[in-house]
């Protein structure tokens, strides 16, 4: 079978699709015929050869399509459609994911749709309920808004929690995109000083929750931006990692909750539960088209190398999607 | 009736008992005679003029005594002894408390040992379990362990969890007291590396949960300290409030939650719920005497100077009493 390796950790260039051994099935897995995948961030870090945790070479954390081997996991039939996290093995034809982290494809949605879902829900999921413990009608602010996680943020914290969403992104269609998932404040962080106009919209209140992929260079706005026992997560540093002069007497003063968090290196336990809880509480509304996968481009798989420099470029909203 | 207030923000011979008006009682409060109130370090910060939150210029915030005025609260009579948090006005002769927040004395416990529990022993349950959510077994490290709350989270840590306690604090007197208390791993900040001591204590793995008093001078040896998901709670900055070069990345390798977080200015009703599960959780412990109040030195009210040098001059284990 084939798969997209790294030739020599480096760039986009670095990708080739080539013939790989057949993934290894353990107990506990099921093997999956592979119809589409996803790009995350993980994989340039991957690609780059930055990241020590995922022993797969074949790179890539997700994927959408069809049971080949249920492996007599009793929940699962040859044929049926399925997507969910693997470690590692996703850019392939075949890959083998822990039976209890795969989930069912909602019959609305094609396997690009579907490749979609796992690694930005999971991780919105994580991050506005597990970390940062959204409450009904709170507010929140939303980073980098029409970006994978960011689109699955905004409508989480809508239809879960009928949240207050203010949301940042940096073009005029990326902000008009946001207020049509439901943002109910959008701010052009290239034109506006964001920490303002959250003080403007929540009258000095300051929000409940912020979901951070910016980090250092943000630090000071969000601390201004944030009330008195707000959950703050970083999930990304796209703006720098190393933060100048922190303030703990400030942290203290506000009673702040700073979570740092990742999703790919947690521990299978945690993978399954969160995504039973996912499950759980999202289906019916994917059924009903509450919520929505948002993919940007579809690559064939042979283009990962231009589908990778697509999200280096920073230009997408929503999913980049590879299908096999 | 008297009370001791600064005449000027500053030192602790600013500190005088004089007349002053008698507190006035709302629907909500219960009046108190007091017996014994006890030193904190916001009354300090109060005494210099470093505090906004609190209203009344009578200083002190915690108080055990007797009831003089239960005000319809059916829960308390006329001469019960009780003992907890007062927003202002406990270094007085008479102190009102919000009726939600007073916890009835332990029989065994004279009026100095009760005025030893609420500030230290709420702020170290609040601290372990509502922020830091400790969990049977875990280890905790917890920093300045003869300090009032030290000496208080030491015990609740092993009766309440069964927890694996490391502490560390300045001298072999403290660190043998901390031993007696239950701490299971003691060690010398000032003659030992104590992220290298943790590290040696835990195989590596780190601890779960960190009390940290300290602040900026401990930031990189707690990094180190901390296990992978363990929470970080900051209760003081004894050695400095401003860290320079906050590594974001790091927070997110080791899923870092760090909280910062202050008692004193927290809501009327927070402080109720919190006394309310504290008293269902530990009142049988006292009674037993597996949970102990631990009193340094017990002043005359009219020494409250005196006492506020003593806690200044950093040698007491466990509290500084006022004895009114």
């Amino acid at each position: 079978m084939k798969g997209i390796i790294a030739k020599e950790p480096g760039g986009a260039e670095q990708l080739i699709y080539t013939e790989m051994p057949e993934p290894e099935l353990t107990d506990s897995d099921i093997l999956i015929e592979v119809h589409a995948t996803a790009v995350n961030r993980t994989d340039i870090l991957n690609r780059e050869g930055n990241i020590g945790y995922v022993e797969n070479p074949i790179i890539g954390v997700e994927v959408a399509g069809v049971v080949l081997d249920p492996n007599d996991h009793p929940t699962f039939s040859k044929g049926d459609r399925v997507m969910g996290l693997v470690n590692g093995g996703a850019y392939a034809e075949k890959a083998v994911m822990p039976a209890d982290r795969a989930m069912k494809v909602p019959e609305s949605l094609s396997f690009e749709e579907a490749a979609a879902i796992p690694e930005v829900y999971l991780t919105a999921y994580q991050t506005l309920y597990w970390l940062g413990n959204l409450k009904e009608t709170e507010t929140v602010l939303i980073h980098a808004g029409a970006s994978g996680v960011g689109t699955a943020a905004i409508q989480l914290a809508k239809v879960l929690s009928n949240a207050r969403v203010i949301t940042t992104a940096g073009s005029e269609e990326k902000l008009s995109y946001c207020r049509e998932l439901g943002a109910d404040v959008v701010i052009n962080y290239k034109e506006q000083d964001f920490a303002a106009e959250v003080e403007r919209a929540t009258d000095g209140q300051g929000v409940n929750l912020i979901l951070d992929f910016v980090g250092a260079s943000y630090w000071e706005n969000n601390y201004k931006s944030i009330a008195v026992d707000g959950r703050w997560v970083v999930i990304g540093v796209l703006g720098g990692s190393t933060v100048n002069q922190v303030n703990l007497m400030d942290l203290m003063m506000k009673r702040v909750q700073l979570t740092g968090t990742l999703l790919t290196p947690r521990s299978n336990e945690y993978k399954a539960q969160l995504t039973t809880e996912f499950i759980n509480q999202t289906t019916k509304y994917f059924e009903e088209g509450k919520l929505k996968p948002i993919v940007d481009t579809i690559f064939a798989i042979e283009q990962a190398g231009d589908a990778h420099r697509h999200m280096e470029a920073n230009k997408n909203i929503g999913k980049i999607i590879l299908r096999v």
